[in-house]
């Protein structure tokens, strides 16, 4: 079975996504990086997404999953790299990959996770407003 | 056909092959990497092969030539996250990587490409000591 490599820079965790999410892919994925965050003590997670031609339901049900455990594990994640293309068909599809952060590519995740850490006292409000907003998301 | 993502890191490009190393793939990283460095003006490449368990003749051509460009566009290569097995496998079929620096990590390579910026004025020399000491590799 393949597996997604993860790529340790500093405080953070670097995970290139450029394999099909398949099930296990997935699963697999959400277990080592949980794995890596306890292992490391890394408080960032950087999730690229450059090499996806297709972000469809699962994949991003797959990504909010892992910033919701890498939340629990006091870590935040960003997810960089999103083609214009798949941005586009996401919007039309109806999802707007809800719960999850997004930076456009990885030097400004990095920058976007230095300020959170800065500033992590209003840790706690910003998990009300991401919950509130989550726009409701249509099956198809 | 699949393309492997370049993440620029400061002034450092990124790449992380997970995905098997045809010849169009290949000879497509090259460009990109070619013209990413050209583009951002980054003096180190780092290579992740964490995610291959296998690196044959080909692979270790290809990233040979990677290396071998990149020098010529004034960037440093280091190769980095050689599982044990496939350390183990290459020295048993003769393959020796010659002409390619490698670490244990990318914040190790991060560290190296550093340090041999910092001493770039001693350039000349190693690259005297890489052609003189490539050992003869043998074609199964």
């Amino acid at each position: 079975m393949e597996r997604v490599p993860i790529l340790k820079i500093g405080d953070i965790l670097l995970v290139s996504i450029q394999i099909d999410m398949e099930d296990q892919v997935a699963l697999q994925l959400q277990e080592d990086l949980a794995d890596r965050i306890v292992a490391t003590g890394c408080h960032g997670v950087i999730i690229d997404i450059s090499a996806l031609d297709i972000v469809d339901s699962f994949v991003g049900r797959t990504l909010a999953t892992i910033a919701a455990i890498s939340k629990v594990l006091d870590a935040d994640t960003v997810v960089v790299g999103m083609r214009p293309a798949v941005a586009i068909t996401l919007v039309e599809l109806g999802l707007s990959l809800p719960g999850i952060r997004t930076a456009l590519n990885v030097e400004l995740g990095m920058e976007m996770l230095a300020r959170e850490r800065a500033t992590d006292g209003e840790d706690d409000d910003e998990d009300g407003v991401e919950d509130t907003e989550t726009p409701a998301v249509p099956t198809p």
